[in-house]
């Protein structure tokens, strides 16, 4: 590949042994504009996660376990190395590079887009390296880089959020007190767009803005590009007292920062914002509060979130009618038409803004692949047998949703409905649970992957994640996992209030693949002499396709749990159907 | 209370403000001898856990939820606040003694009872008060302490412990090495007994002997009274290389070391060890090799310890057949007559060395007390009436047991049924668990626990611990818990030959207690693309009362999993048993 010979050659001149290019911003985004898409463009890999290190002769490519088939094809060919997360012996990236760097050598990569925890753990594991931190070399090698995004704000309503900046900014600097700090850096781009209850698209499915956030006792500094906002946001901040800046002067501000208590997120915060913190300052190192307080959803946000999720409900049900009752006679259907028909119906939904992700709408063994995206070049025709996957969510003004159904196209072999069965179980078992206050989601994890575990096959990512409110799909700090990842903040006590998705799965490379996807609210069961329990109750709306069950696989409990499950979709979704959609959905939810 | 009220009398003199009584010995064991047992003789508390923090004008004693209701029972009308560890809003030792201890206080302990770990965790967390760490109070107040123990020392054969001596420590060198250790300081008791395959009596039901340890690459130096050896053992370990010195003088010889990477486990080595050692050297706070070394079973010992648990399944199997065959028509047994009953069984049995903890034989209400110990005060009269619960173990030459089985004397309620068939339920989920390499014993908790906090109770310990071969009952670091328990090492990754307890159970207080308890062998299951499977293997026989069990709340699976386990109980037991107990264990095992 010339990109990367290029920069090497560029490695070479400026005597860097090693550079790293993280797959994130200037804020730590999971997801990234295409101004930070540098190491998708140096290796063809396009998935939402990956760190791509360059040496003077080689490239390594890491990323985790939904990826590895999709990464491994896209690179195929090019002079990369693999290096599956995860799997037994693959080194971390502090591991790799503590291997391959000697004494003296230099280590180098842009400081804005590495968190401060990052690189103060390479440092630490790198003692005689130097670190140049300030070398954006992506800059020098992608003559067609796209500019930084721009999008318009737009504001969500109380009647929405269920808070008002006021009140959420107090919550804040009630927490700052308690802690004794001063000063608090925000510079999370979720966080900052539930603070001041606004909104935009400067990130594909994220309705972010690019924004850093310093709040005081007193005062409350946004820098951003001010062309972003209308008259009435500008006065909408004024009125808050908000202090408007640039986006850029952020760095010269916190300069200025001086025998302050600094209340800031390690993870969160890039290293060079670290690195302009001068130290007559107290720096404390603590989660944003505002992570926990939008995590849990308050009063009007579930009722405006459960709203949402009937909408989607009426959406996919009138999808999955739509394919059921064509597979057999239609020969034009495909990944990406049935995608867009899906999308269609959300758009008609009131309140519908954008997907919430790119549908991941998957045929036969495409679906191996857990976060296959279709493209024209490998968009399948579908025909009436197989199964079909169907990853997607969409983003309303009342919630965001993200729901999983794998349908049969036509009959499936025993085995097909063997595993189809075990992951309906797998799903029911998480959603059954009901746990002490205290518990995580690491100690529930089994409960969902336990069934699977049990047919010797494993799925290698989380078995689910938690959802924003109109933001990003994937919310920290609520999560279910059975290995804490250092990287990822998921692995939070479970609260009433937080939502998080139950979405275990089967993937056979080459075959099929098949999860189902339902999102869980954590709830209140009761309190007693034994302490206080919590439980789940689910709030996606779409039948699970009775079609692929092994009827005699299940116990009478499960049955039950299905049997009320698709009573209660039906009960919900009937009222927005068509007559013919109605009957259908009778059918496809009756007890079994 | 005088012998409190003098002992704070104490306090006052020696401007101590506050003074720390933790249950452990020299060693960080967790039963102690006598002469270590000052918070039982201070408070009336004769649990196996918990610490005394004597103030001048008050006491205040943490434990576990093991011992909560038994620790109100022995403190009642007691000048003492009974700190309930792990309950909402009880604050930690830490938490409370940074509370009440102001700068400039002074805080005393005798540093040979308190690991280094919770000392210096302490002087983190209280920067300004004033540490004592050599006040042994306790010998101020206590006349008639008992001395320090003595027992003679035996030695346990290969084909017992399957690796010799040279063999263990050729082990712990290859990981100093590895390490970059050139002496490890090795204090725990278990270790030490494991690593020279020698047994003693020290502490009651835990065969081992007070002694210290210190391996560099050449030499080995064990301190201890040299009286408790014969010349046999005097030889073997002049063979061995072994060079031997009084008990205390190892205080002086770590004085001596210099200049040395010295590898120790800061949890375990006592806080005067850490202080001894002087700061010429580099300390390397590890896990002390031996411990995972010990806890992972080899072939032999596993082999050993099956038939142990043979013998011990008879034993009880005789046992339960005594008592289900008496109880409608004696009028004279007791707990602690059918106690000694059992330990007769026991004793009858080859190889046979001592029962490996005190028998918890309790009945109706006094079950509801975990870890109740029946005294002639206490003993109750067994009628056909009811449920008892019997806790006990052996330690034989071949291995240490721990069985719990809970007995229905008579007819049982439909709750009581309900509540022994949700504890059976707890113990198949766990004995069926499949999982990957990697998994720690907080994952799989849920699967035991999750059957009852779905009837919205509780039961506040582990779900299970480690066993020792012919050592302690409890052994680190595998464990199932669904909290980490800082001071616990229980969380490790489970590995193939480690063995585990299963012991789920439901407590009701003033009404009875239901625990079934099976030890669990770690086994490889299947390796494959997914990754390594591991799996249990249930290494207890004896039948789990089927009066007791309500046949329609099993799923098909369940009964399946039973129906295998009474056949395998019989099969194993069957040869040796008279022909009546054989008859009454074939209806006891019969499928249902």
């Amino acid at each position: 590949m010339d990109k990367i010979r290029n920069f090497q050659k560029i490695l070479g001149r400026k005597q860097i042994k090693a550079y790293i290019i993280p797959t994130s911003d200037y804020h730590n985004s999971e997801y990234v504009s295409s101004y930070f898409k540098g190491r998708a463009f140096l290796t063809g890999f396009t998935g939402s996660a990956g760190t791509l290190i360059i040496t003077q002769d080689k490239a390594y490519l890491w990323t985790d376990g939904r990826y590895h088939i999709q990464a491994a094809k896209q690179i195929e060919n090019r002079p990369i190395v693999l290096m599956k997360q995860g799997n037994p012996g693959v080194p971390t990236i502090t591991e790799f590079l503590s291997n391959y760097l000697i004494e003296g050598d230099t280590l180098a990569f842009d400081g804005k887009v590495l968190s401060a925890n990052m690189v103060l753990e390479l440092i630490k594991n790198l003692p005689n390296i130097k670190i140049k931190a300030d070398e954006d070399i992506l800059q020098e090698v992608w003559s067609d880089r796209p500019n930084l995004p721009f999008s318009f704000i737009y504001k969500l309503e109380t009647f929405f959020t269920g808070k008002s900046f006021q009140e959420k900014i107090n919550l804040i600097r009630e927490e700052m007190k308690q802690k004794n700090a001063t000063v608090h850096i925000l510079t999370s781009l979720e966080d900052q767009a539930w603070l001041y209850n606004l909104r935009a698209n400067d990130i594909e499915h994220t309705p972010v803005f690019l924004a850093y956030t310093i709040i005081t006792y007193e005062d409350c500094y946004l820098f951003l590009d001010q062309r972003k906002l209308d008259k009435m946001l500008e006065s909408y901040l004024k009125e808050n007292k908000i202090i408007l800046n640039t986006y850029f002067y952020f760095y010269e501000f916190i300069k200025n920062l001086n025998n302050q208590n600094i209340l800031v997120d390690y993870n969160i915060i890039n290293y060079s914002t670290y690195l302009n913190i001068i130290s007559e300052n107290t720096l404390m190192n603590f989660s944003n509060p505002s992570l926990l307080m939008k995590a849990i959803k308050n009063e009007t946000e579930i009722k405006n979130i459960i709203s949402a999720h009937i909408k989607d409900g009426v959406a996919f049900t009138k999808f999955m009618y739509y394919l059921k009752n064509n597979i057999q006679t239609s020969s034009s259907m495909s990944e990406i038409s049935v995608s867009e028909y899906l999308q269609k119906q959300r758009e008609n939904q009131e309140g519908f803004v954008d997907v919430s992700f790119n549908t991941i709408c998957a045929y036969k063994e495409h679906a191996a692949m857990m976060h296959y995206s279709a493209t024209p070049a490998t968009n399948a025709t579908l025909k009436p047998e197989d199964l079909l996957l169907i990853d997607s969510g969409g983003h309303y003004l009342d919630g965001t949703t993200d729901i999983t159904r794998t349908l049969a196209l036509g009959s499936l072999t025993s085995t097909q409905k063997l595993h189809f069965t075990t992951v309906l179980k797998s799903v029911i078992a998480l959603s059954e649970a009901v746990f002490l206050k205290g518990t995580r989601g690491m100690n529930l994890d089994i409960l969902a992957r336990g069934p699977i575990w049990k047919l010797l096959m494993d799925y290698k990512c989380g078995t689910g994640h938690g959802v924003g409110y109109l933001l990003s799909v994937h919310e920290a700090p609520n999560g279910f996992r059975w290995k804490t990842v250092p990287e990822r903040n998921d692995s939070a006590i479970l609260v009433p209030g937080m939502i998080t998705t139950n979405e275990p799965g089967i993937y056979l490379e080459n075959k099929y693949g098949i999860r189902i996807e339902n999102e869980l609210l954590c709830v209140e069961k009761d309190s007693n002499e034994f302490g206080e329990f919590l439980g789940f109750e689910t709030i996606t709306y779409a039948p699970i396709d009775l079609d692929a069950i092994e009827k005699k696989l299940l116990t009478s409990d499960e049955k039950k749990w299905l049997n009320q499950y698709h009573e209660k979709v039906f009960e919900t979704l009937e009222p927005y159907l068509t007559n013919e959609e109605k009957e259908w959905l009778k059918e496809y939810t009756k007890a079994i």
